[in-house]
């Protein structure tokens, strides 16, 4: 087991930079002729072409391997996570920053066996980070050991979370109400990278103390929060339950203290979930995308 | 005068390099050992110690120039904008960040003559983006030439904007109500760096279209406004009105059509003016760190 772990280790890192590579290329070469409005097909064919190049050299390494990736979703492939040994793929998170070339974005690859994460790897290719994490063995970014912060007050603390893409004015009013809650405990501030793959590397570095958001996929976070634990962290429910991958709810904080505090003022709510039996989808469903840039 | 503002540029180039190492010093020499709480303490000294670098470096090389400097202000100086060359100085803008070491952390130096911004210096340190403009010059970042985004629709436009540190709960209603009116317009997304000199530094460089608050100070953006302007931007009150460096109202966008867009729906406030005559403080007023790391 130890072997195969090293070696998927090893590869999510080769392969992430290498994707990180297409995406850099991708914004460098393209943006200067692009408008605004091309940028929204850019962030599609990248978000294709980076996952393919993922998922092929994963196969060819790992030929029984399964797969859980934004890309294949879309395309209407199911998202279950069984106990087989699993990539869990956002080829780029952040494609809101990526149309925008705003500085965060991340190639996100987890790998889980019977349902864990075992490794966990977030590469935000813009700033050259390499975050890496494996059970039981700590969490590095370029090599470094990574710590959560030592703060038990929240309100010294940092939260990261995000406004998401549903306009459903029901789910709006949450999101602001517990915006609102925790600004105004208040805490020092609120911050949002606009990826929930940073967002919690942002956390397992000792940036901000917490993040939470709800409506977010398991291809967010799943390598995040493995970095969230080993760096010292906690994950949760937003309610301050058990964690659930495929729940599309992440609490994620530096201790459980400041998680708790947060527990408290946090509105949930309920996406469907990950794993919800799919209902003949009419084409690919992009829900990362902000409403005015899917039409 | 093109000398003297030459001679401007590069004397607030080479100190903010010199401003931008101090930080980064601190950061990583002083936070190894401390607690979030002692890292109040840093910001407080650094900002102190940067602020009298600059400072005491420019009144050597311009002894007849005046200051308005953030730490000079809070020691009780007044704010005045003079028709005189005149150095406005923020040693580090966005001190929450630095007291977690969230990685926007920036030294913002503007040049005046007669109440107008002739030379704009912003350097983000953590990032190490050294971003200046001169008037009818352009703006730069490490010397690539800057544009601001294309994009004239504000439903595919990013927009930054802070929560502040004003916790009062009519101010609070009114940033969260403008906030939610341009989350629902839809926009692509909302962003925050968490300081106005590297939100401006995004508009110019194109990542967002526009920045728009209420409640920061004149050192917050004397710099960044100028950055935008040569980036091709605009730069005007909230209100749709002239823009007025002293008012603390902002809204800085890519483009005419973004920002009155968005004139729209910011619910306006209005708070005590930068240049207002002080009533006797007691002791130094630091309204930008967050209630919370103050007490």
């Amino acid at each position: 087991m130890a072997d195969i772990l090293q070696n998927v280790m090893d590869h999510a890192v080769a392969v992430a930079r290498k994707a990180g590579e297409v995406v850099r290329e991708a914004l460098s070469d393209d943006r200067k002729v692009m408008t605004k409005s091309s940028a929204v097909d850019l962030v599609t064919q990248t978000d294709q072409k980076v996952e393919d190049l993922i998922i092929q050299s994963v196969k060819e390494k790992f030929p029984q391997h399964r797969f859980i990736g934004e890309e294949s979703v879309a395309a209407g492939e199911p998202s279950i996570l069984t106990d087989d040994p699993t990539w869990i793929i956002d080829p780029i998170d952040g494609t809101t920053n990526f149309v925008h070339a705003f500085p965060f974005i991340a190639i996100s690859i987890g790998f889980t066996i019977n349902k864990r994460v075992e490794v966990g790897v977030v590469y935000s290719c813009l700033e050259d980070k390499m975050f890496t994490a494996r059970r039981g063995r700590g969490a590095f970014c370029n090599g470094e050991p990574l710590q959560v912060s030592d703060q038990t007050d929240v309100h010294r603390s940092i939260i990261a979370t995000e406004f998401g893409s549903n306009r459903d004015p029901e789910v709006v009013d949450k999101i602001f109400s517990s915006l609102r809650n925790i600004l105004s405990l208040p805490v020092h501030g609120v911050r949002g990278a606009g990826t929930a793959a940073v967002n919690l590397s942002l956390v397992a570095s000792g940036c901000v103390e917490a993040y939470y958001e709800m409506g977010m996929h398991v291809w967010d976070i799943a390598a995040g929060s493995l970095l969230v634990l080993e760096a010292g962290g906690v994950v949760m429910d937003v309610d301050g339950g058990d964690a659930d991958l495929m729940s599309r709810r992440i609490l994620a904080a530096n201790n459980r203290s400041v998680a708790l505090q947060l527990v408290e003022h946090i509105a949930p709510y309920r996406p469907d979930r990950d794993d919800a039996p799919r209902i003949a989808p009419e084409g690919p469903v992009r829900d990362d995308l902000p409403p005015a840039a899917s039409d």
